[in-house]
């Protein structure tokens, strides 16, 4: 039975999981859901996520929410494709607090800035400059710790691309493509990162699915 | 040589820590921060935790930050003590799902409310009534999904308790101090679960921690 992926391919958490899909070569049914018709808050989808935020992903019987423990599951589970995770214990460990880094210091801060700068013109908003501003600050805060770190290893986790670096592709991809592109460009080991996790294989996949995906009306 | 915990010990993310090596059963040396005067984000904190946060533990040489992923940490390498993380992968999988939910929604408002209702009155300063309001409804409706969550199983992951009940004890623990105690208490199986993770013996102890540290002067 085909692995089934529920969401609207914009959404960055949906995105990761696209994207872990395609880094382990297993092919999946995309149920597309109507977000701006409240799809999400209404039943049948609460009975898949009682908070009502995609993804999820139904294999066989097993229902999962929440991106990053999908990703997690999927990696552990097939041992086609990439290999995501690392095999020994204490590099696992350091793969979990590079993990938890991408959700509190830089999601947290690149998902505002998406809003601000690419989402709100999209949907023909404006853009808080003020607010936008501030984000980017904080970013180049965070960048810059990633770039002490990528000077000592390759990727975030260590030598070997992981979970970590898929979980940051979709809004790298996202804010490469706004004036923070500048802030990536900056630092040499970051922008050699970006490069190379914009440039995989499975990523080139998801960009063509974006691509092809019509924008929702505003 | 014993495992070393960087921080205070009144912060929600460093009694994660403490409660885990508490269940696991394991001495450390506790290395008290002078988070006012800004010793966090000085060196040589900063070495330790180049985001200038607490928790950080030392294991030997092996240095971790972020609270989640020490406790993964400690669950996995030590075999002593409670059982913490199940040994089935979906099981695993399950406990990642409700992981993700306790740092995402629950801790999200948690956090904040703790702020408006427990660290402002004690460092002196006024709550912000409206704020709390907005958070205690937000919280009310993260605990309407515990509570039927609880109906089918009696910890958050499965019929056994792991990190995920361990990662939320800290600020139930605050907040059932406050107010919001009625919000806990409205929903008997989210009641049964917080009698049942206030209690453990490994807790009992955290508490008892932190009647005996002084509260930080304003």
């Amino acid at each position: 039975m085909v692995l089934k992926v529920y969401g609207v391919v914009f959404s960055p958490p949906v995105l990761k999981v696209i994207a872990c899909l395609k880094e382990k070569e297993l092919d999946y049914e995309f149920v597309s859901l109507d977000f701006q018709a409240g799809e999400l808050k209404k039943q049948p989808f609460l009975s898949l996520n009682p908070f009502g935020k995609m993804p999820v992903i139904q294999d066989g019987d097993f229902t999962l929410f929440e991106s990053r423990a999908i990703t997690q599951y999927i990696a552990h589970t097939y041992v086609s494709g990439s290999q995501l995770v690392p095999k020994d214990h204490k590099a696992m460990a350091t793969m979990s607090v590079w993990m938890e880094v991408e959700a509190h210091e830089f999601d947290a801060v690149a998902y505002k800035l998406n809003f601000e700068l690419i989402v709100k013109p999209m949907l023909g908003k404006v853009t808080d400059d003020g607010a936008a501003t501030k984000h980017e600050e904080a970013l180049a805060k965070v960048l810059d710790v990633y770039e002490k770190r990528l000077q000592v290893s390759k990727f975030l986790a260590g030598d070997c691309f992981t979970l970590v670096d898929l979980h940051h592709t979709p809004l790298v991809n996202y804010l490469m493509a706004s004036k923070c592109k500048a802030l990536f460009e900056a630092r040499p080991h970051v922008d050699a990162w970006v490069r190379n996790i914009l440039t995989r294989p499975a990523w080139l996949k998801v960009q063509e699915l974006i691509k092809q995906t019509s924008i929702p009306a505003s």
